[in-house]
């Protein structure tokens, strides 16, 4: 499941809170878009086989109190074909909002990098996905079941998890732990090495947003970056996106242009009114949106598969903005399909489609309302899409509507610090330029310890994906440095320690 | 309330459990030092006028979950006489487990260099404690209640806190603010560093024994600093105490034993049992303990006024050990004297004396049953005790039937870091030499920003104490370093906000 179906599914879960009929409905794109997903699920055949044992560990469901004694089994994936007893390290992947076996599957570069680093790979599950429920299936029953989801307690179990590895595997217990992770795992990795730098040496966080938080950035900067990756993949490409609205206004207006446009769009179920039209507009907008996290160089499977740098191809049917709204509905209809129906084998565009409601989409909806309040805003003008402010009202009534829990905007960053953390050390902060979460991450260099590593030609965390023969060499270069990186800080690690450190590194 | 009395208390709260007439009575003697309280009430006239506001701020009850949304008055104090706006800093002080006015009339050292450091000088109480009780009366009911009583959310209060006076007094938003505190609170300042260097620029932890956790140091250490101070304080001293024990156990193997003892010891209630005999054994440990906690070189009123150096008194009565064992009682109830009867005003000794039944011992009781997991032990010849092992099994289930929760004894650590503390910066860790607690301390460098300041003639935090005549030359030594630490952190903060330095920094 991807973001754009997330996105739906979370649109139909606020269906109840729309007042139809009312005088001026608002459209529910912002408040989807305060609760965007990060990208998670890429899938994508791995180039290798993946042999790693699926393993269990007891975990306090919570680990801040003590009247609540309940435990539950994280499940977490050892890899250790590559691993060394004697110099060796072990990469520790902080899980983030999904299945583990995907992010195992989807992080080829830790495979690719272990026989160099000698290391144990370790892929921990967030809790309150995949298989982790604390609570199994009554996990997401309400609030009170949800309480524990936090990244708090999810660092803590990763420590946890840490200590309990160190303590059962023999040779473990004098090597250097690295935290890895992409997106929100990202930031995990990031946030797990400030609050627990005696468990790993150092963080690589891979389009990790920490700034995404309040006004830490401007909350513009997501869809600006989606534009000027349009922008740039085609002449008139972002123009006549930024057109598309209001032709798609024009043609709304009546019940009969509402009939066209179903037509127009091959869409399965005819529009019928206005709230089925925002519908329309947030999932082309969400489109927009994925399409610029996984503008990659290569063929790729997402949700549907995708051809190498879908965005240029979705250009191509953007190349004239004077055309008739019609016309522009028309070529909108050409771009939709190649994200929709690259396989040609779809009949027509589903706008509600929801893939499996699976329990990770709850989970994020859940964090999307409590910690991880990520302000996002467009106005027209420096980006393709229809104006929108941020409003956290609204999405704190939904929130408390939806789950019984409002949002604290504020948290995060008293939690993890904001801007403010140059008294950290070893973490690398990686951003493909394309990606729109770039906009929120930390791309300059803090310290000589608190690196960036910045990538022209790479979308949502391409770093962590698989050595790729289409990969540009951007990546390659962003890859080698981080291993330099993690070279150093195992390096030193021993160094510490007053061991002999190996030629290897 | 001190050491004692707390004691004493606690051993009350734990009566019920003890088995009367069982084959081979256990002693609660262990239990209790398992749970020693940090002595905090360290009561002494201030030798300046302390003026300060009392302000409360609303906290919520659990920073850690989104279900529970209710929120407390946390009490804080505010003194800004010396403060400036123009280049100055926030002393905050950490508060630990008492009412915060009590830390700060007690914390003499704040109030001593606020003029020196342009300082505000913030005072937070401890969740839990004095005013700021997060269900009021009903605090202590159970452990649902107790719940959120944790370092942790002690930790995010002060976080809270700090971002809102930040926010709402003009002038502090761009100043340095530096965490404080002793023992318990010396404790919280260090993890309030090592959690949130966003928020402090540094932390003075005063008798924090960090250390005196899991194995990370030896559980003999405290009641061997106890012996030693006695050792030294006077010829044959701790070798006669240590004999003391036996004594003791001979007259009490008979009915007359026991009420000779009684009034021997001038006790107010003749002991009747066994049961009495071990408390007896415990008051009289923890009188040694205290002593050793608060051997300070003034006159100072703990409980009971008592002279300077109280234990060179003490061990006045204990010069021959070669002595009967009625002798040596009777020479044992001329020092309790000391401890207990200074005044010369007491008719009596009360072994089951307990001062007001404060809530603040029942919220320590409760955090040395769930994280604050200290191992103490005594072997008797490297200490003057009786022997005991340190038993976690029986401490936990005391506190299961006492509060319904069981220790996590690891997680301090894991929380901490334990030993692994290196990558932290800009901690002072101060002991004074006398203070059992140094041995659970840190009293060597770690790194040139993490440093350790020995004090040969302090008790307890007698650095944080007032300025003194009697102060010896060591403790001045000590605060006058502390005071360069503290300028050299709040220079730097200026100097990386680009801001002119004052000459006085």
């Amino acid at each position: 499941m991807g973001l754009f179906s997330l996105l739906l599914l979370l649109l139909l879960l606020l269906l109840p809170l729309l007042a139809p009929g009312a005088a001026i409905p608002r459209s529910p794109a912002l408040r989807s878009l305060g609760r965007l997903h990060l990208p998670t699920r890429l899938t994508s055949r791995p180039t290798v086989a993946r042999n790693y044992s699926i393993l269990y560990f007891k975990q306090k469901v919570d680990h801040f109190g003590f009247d609540i004694n309940k435990t539950f089994k994280q499940r977490y994936l050892i890899a250790d074909k590559y691993w060394k007893k004697d110099g060796g390290s072990i990469l520790f992947y902080t899980g983030n909002e999904g299945d583990i076996i995907w992010f195992c599957n989807n992080t080829g570069f830790m495979w690719d990098v272990a026989e160099e680093l000698k290391a144990m790979l370790v892929f921990a599950e967030h809790r309150y996905y995949g298989e982790s429920l604390p609570f199994g299936a009554n996990s997401f029953k309400d609030s009170r079941h949800l309480n524990f989801l936090t990244s708090e307690q999810a660092l803590a179990d990763f420590a946890e998890l840490i200590k309990h590895l160190k303590q059962t595997i023999p040779g473990t217990e004098n090597q250097p732990v690295i935290a890895l992770g992409g997106s929100y795992g990202g930031m995990l990795a990031a946030w797990f090495r400030m609050k627990y730098p005696h468990l790993v040496v150092g963080a690589l966080a891979a389009s990790a947003p920490i700034w995404q938080f309040e006004d830490l950035v401007p909350c513009g900067i997501f869809m600006e970056t989606v534009t000027r990756d349009f922008k740039k993949s085609g002449p008139n490409c972002s123009e006549s996106i930024r057109r598309s609205w209001n032709a798609l206004n024009r043609l709304a207006t009546t019940s009969s242009g509402l009939q066209w446009l179903s037509v127009a769009l091959h869409l399965c179920s005819p529009l019928t009114d206005f709230h089925d039209f925002w519908m329309l507009k947030d999932w082309i907008s969400e489109t927009w949106v994925n399409l610029a996290m996984v503008d990659y160089p290569y063929e790729c499977n997402f949700l549907q598969p995708l051809p190498a740098w879908p965005i240029k191809v979705v250009c191509q049917y953007f190349k004239d903005p004077n055309v008739s709204d019609q016309q522009l509905v028309q070529n909108l209809f050409q771009a939709l399909n190649v994200y929709y129906n690259y396989s040609g084998q779809v009949k027509c565009l589903n706008i509600s489609e929801t893939t499996t409601s699976s329990l990770g989409s709850l989970g994020w909806s859940y964090q999307a309302c409590t910690e991880i309040i990520m302000p996002f805003c467009t106005n027209g003008v420096d980006d393709m899409f229809e104006p929108h402010s941020w409003n956290l009202k609204e999405l704190s009534d939904d929130c408390f509507e939806q789950w019984g829990v409002r949002p604290r905007p504020s948290w995060i960053t008293t939690q993890y610090g904001g801007k403010n953390i140059s008294s950290h050390r070893n973490i690398i902060f990686s951003n493909g330029e394309l990606d729109p979460w770039s906009g929120g991450g930390v791309t300059k260099n803090i310290t000589d310890t608190l690196v960036a590593i910045n990538i022209p030609d790479g979308a949502h965390h391409l770093d962590l994906r698989a050595s790729n023969p289409l990969d540009p060499k951007t990546v390659l270069l962003a890859r080698s440095l981080e291993v330099r990186y993690m070279k150093q800080w195992i390096r030193d690690f021993y160094a510490r320690q007053g061991k002999a450190v190996l030629n290897s590194f």
